[in-house]
């Protein structure tokens, strides 16, 4: 994994992933007496940056590909969908049967097959694997995968010219991070293009895996896998190709609690006029909540909030 | 009023007003069967595209003024708020009595003094001449006035260049219209810069002024000055020098009821993660559930929802 990589796939999402803004909010920066910069991912194409990996992934198959497969009940599955979909290949994604019907309707909509599992019975790796040798699909891993990680590092890319037109040279880029192929991507363009700006991982409490692992130096697994609102970024350990990258190139992780992630969205509704959904709101969080640099640039990577949690969230901090 | 003018105030709002988005959802496109592109203005700087033309207004202020004046109670008095304080200027906005305490604290935030002034009792034109007058201030428009529908003007520039880049020659461009500086403003970069895209107005049910006086070819007034949640956008009646604009280059108006902005506000959060208030809303409305060629441009003006009205616009239609 280079940096050459994200360039090359920077140049197969030209024209196709959205160059998403770096927003700020005079009012917000006054209230927490700092300048927070927002890198607002869920602007992209299927409203987080998954598109990226999936495109980056999907466009770098070899010719004669038949088709992909994705596990996701959420955000990859839709970006692998509407990468596929224009791609004009088939795609499969596996998906619990207890997934929200928003969320298959959204996925079939993009033009996937969607294969239903029951998570009681049903040994999901097994179920993949069978329809991949069945059906000549490649399947495309959510943040293990070096083209996948190449795609999400284009977001490092358009922060390192954007901070250099406002003329930032050094600081924190806080991440929202589940399995850290965001997080891994972002620094390595980073590291090549804006090597004062460094990367922090985000997650909720009770899902610090990341932060736990990057401490102890070596792979941690979360004690639960279920129970918070952040369920984009509910991982159970870090990856095995990212957590080496972040090892070296990453800052100490950062943890902020659910009921931060929910008033982080309430405060970029008032101050920024975007949708976040709660795993998409955690870097915001800890931009604002938590000990950080100043000036602090956070990704908000995805918005599709469901919308009666997104009222609830308003209701209590709006 | 011409294109100069305007090129000139986006020469003058380079690097301090911001280049939106123009977004799209492929979901959204095949719900409605019909390419929507939307010019995302919420995104703007103090949330609504108000601040485009008060930075117009501001900076093209002869050297040695002293201050300026507006009348607002909403997204007019914070752009010019907030332009006059960077500028280093002096900044009066003259509010209703009962305007929200979040727009007073709002306005005050962004470094204005906010006077107040009693609905019943007080002429409002009048204490303002008198504050001009005693304390050499200028006032700026809302509408009515050449650098205003100037700045307002550079979002049809964006939006040309923006149609250009996707391929898009022709078709309709709906903008949400109050007294009709943005909707002027647009109409006359367009005839310079893409000719075959044409403005139409969008108004709320009852706030048809400029629909029907586009019709008669002649001003009309409103019935009514209050009675639709599209509050950014009430004016009594179309501006002098917007109208004769308007009637010179935009197509027939269109009107959308208040429901259609609110089931719109839903829409916009669930496609494209954008926070929109009712009268921001309306243009996309007129998009998706009026008669509109395809593909259609819209802009989406403003973002400074209520929260509390923004949740009731998702519970019945989110």
């Amino acid at each position: 994994m280079n940096v050459a990589m994200i360039e090359a796939a920077a140049g197969r999402l030209a024209g196709h992933a959205r160059l998403t803004p770096l927003l700020s909010a005079p009012l917000l920066d006054a209230r927490f007496g700092k300048r927070v910069l927002v890198k607002a991912e869920c602007l992209q194409v299927t409203g987080s940056f998954k598109f990226r990996g999936a495109w980056s992934a999907v466009s770098a198959l070899a010719a004669g590909a038949r088709g992909v497969l994705a596990y996701s009940s959420g955000n990859h599955g839709q970006g692998v969908a509407l990468a596929a979909a224009r791609h004009g290949l088939a795609a499969v994604v596996v998906m619990p049967s207890d997934a929200p019907e928003v969320k298959i309707a959204n996925t079939r909509a993009y033009g996937a097959e969607v294969v239903l599992y029951d998570r009681a019975t049903t040994d999901r790796d097994a179920l993949g694997a069978e329809l991949c040798a069945q059906r000549g699909l490649v399947l495309i891993k959510p943040f293990d995968d070096a083209q996948v990680i190449s795609g999400q590092g284009t977001v490092g890319l358009e922060i390192a010219a954007q901070a250099r037109t406002l003329s930032i040279e050094a600081g924190d880029v806080l991440v929202c991070c589940g399995g850290g192929g965001l997080s891994a991507g972002i620094a390595l363009a980073l590291e090549a293009q804006a090597p004062g700006l460094r990367v922090r991982t985000v997650e909720p409490a009770g899902f610090d895996d990341m932060a736990r692992s990057l401490a102890a130096g070596k792979r941690l697994r979360n004690a639960q896998t279920s129970g918070s609102v952040c369920d984009a970024i509910l991982t159970p350990a870090p990856g095995e190709m990212t957590f080496p990258i972040l090892q070296r190139l990453a800052g100490p992780g950062v943890v902020v609690t659910d009921d931060q992630a929910l008033e982080a969205m309430a405060l970029a509704f008032t101050h920024l006029r975007i949708v976040l959904e709660p795993g998409g709101a955690v870097a915001l969080a800890a931009a604002l909540f938590a000990d950080s640099a100043d000036p602090v640039i956070c990704v908000a990577s995805g918005g599709n909030a469901d919308p009666a949690l997104f009222r609830a969230a308003l209701a209590r901090f709006g």
